[in-house]
């Protein structure tokens, strides 16, 4: 999916959301439990629910791996009914992978060619040629670590000298790689107040923002701080609205916490255009 | 695997040698096509001929990612196989993965429960709390990236300010983080150079080098600059070794340069012992 088709969604749906597909067999209903594939089921659920409140979905990997090759098949099923029944989502593979170029090759194949994902993100660590196999395909995106929602990010992201500050210098090194155009990139939620510092070095990129919702971050200060004139912001939230409930009105629940966002960042929006 | 048993085997092995099984389809030989699970049959016929030369094998998740799910099914194949019939041997999931906390925790339980690996490399970008919950298996172990083989590593790990560079950082930090003791690196026998500063930070840890063959790195310079007295150190080389032929004569070629290595890891820790 094009950037540009991107921003026709959101504005169509007045919507940034992004529905995190964390999805846990120890945590959803039990009235799935029985079913051949409940993690998928459950997945297949939340999308037939949700779908016209979201504009992306984001799906972590390791939620999947814990269950081995198993969980790679539920990975697959639930990639592959998104891009059959729901193209207009754009779809991130919550991997953070990145490795020297040959290997990064491999998983770049792995997310783009084989599972068909629109996008995922990657560790910045190893540098510009653990990067740029990813860059090179031209119709996806990738999807740089910058600055994450965890109280961890501290220990590395904040490095800094004289004339920068790491997770600034990922960003600025970052701009001027080969495919740069199709960089986006992770800003927690919950480091809200840095935002605008990488919205100005990004003026027209796309930022993923986790850690609304159960990390605490803020959806207002979020948008206020990092919006630009294509809103240019993917909102994520996974367990709060996926774990809303776990009776047999979970859905209803799980659509009810999707569907505030959806209203208050509809506010964001028209304000934005007032 | 604990570091007792791993040092046993090293010395009995007199190698401190590791196979990266970078398995790729269109690069075995083409005799083994016809089977059932091609790259299985090749990392078996590897294992079986090279055991004994070797005391770790690293399998790098990419290459069977590109795969999708059968590719994992391949990747299950292969470290059962391993945990079976060669239990001596040390085991490393290059994954090189690291999320938040509730995310890491079920990537530690994929390699470390699920496939039943004894240890895997993890980004350390995203701090303190996306390493601890792989910290947390005492009987697992954790390889950080701390330099690595590629140029692209140029980029962020030699970000440095007054008092510390970010590779020399991320060693200095983890050392007091909790579970330490369970924690190795990586470092890339191309920055042979520096290995010794590392090793001055991290006098007993175990460090993972790769980049020896293929991609250049010097066994002997990483061996004067890196080994202490439990040697300390296992070397990697995936493609020098695996691909080493592609006719029928493929097992013999490789045994030839794997042999190679194991004889001048011999010598070095011989003269040690001098």
């Amino acid at each position: 999916m094009n950037i540009n088709d991107l921003v026709k969604e959101i504005k169509r749906k007045k919507s940034f959301l992004c529905l995190g597909l964390d999805s846990d067999i120890s945590k959803i209903p039990s009235l799935l439990l029985n079913d051949p594939d409940p993690v998928f089921s459950f997945n297949k659920m939340m999308l037939d629910s949700l779908n016209e409140l979201i504009t992306a979905v984001k799906i972590n990997t390791a939620f999947y791996e814990e269950n081995g090759s198993k969980g790679w098949v539920t990975l697959e099923k639930t990639i592959n009914y998104i891009n059959l029944k729901y193209p207009e989502i754009f779809t991130i593979a919550d991997a953070k992978r990145g490795d020297i170029g040959n290997t990064s090759n491999k998983y770049a194949k792995a997310f783009f060619e084989t599972l068909s994902f629109d996008s995922i993100t990657v560790s910045p660590y190893m540098g510009n040629d653990s990067v740029e196999p990813f860059l090179n395909y031209k119709n996806n995106h990738t999807i740089l670590l910058a600055l994450t929602s965890n109280n961890g990010s501290k220990d590395f992201q904040f490095f800094s000298n004289n004339s920068n500050i790491l997770y600034k210098e990922v960003v600025n090194r970052s701009k001027k790689w080969k495919g740069a155009e199709n960089l986006m990139y992770v800003v927690g939620a919950t480091k809200s107040d840095y935002i605008n510092e990488i919205r100005a070095i990004v003026p027209n990129s796309f930022l993923l923002v986790p850690g609304v919702g159960f990390q605490g971050g803020s959806l207002k200060k979020t948008f206020e701080n990092g919006a630009n004139k294509q809103i240019g912001l993917l909102v994520n939230s996974s367990r709060s609205i996926i774990y809303a409930g776990n009776e047999s009105d979970f859905l209803e629940k799980s659509y009810s916490v999707a569907k505030s966002y959806q209203s208050e960042m509809e506010d964001l929006m028209n304000n934005l255009n007032d």
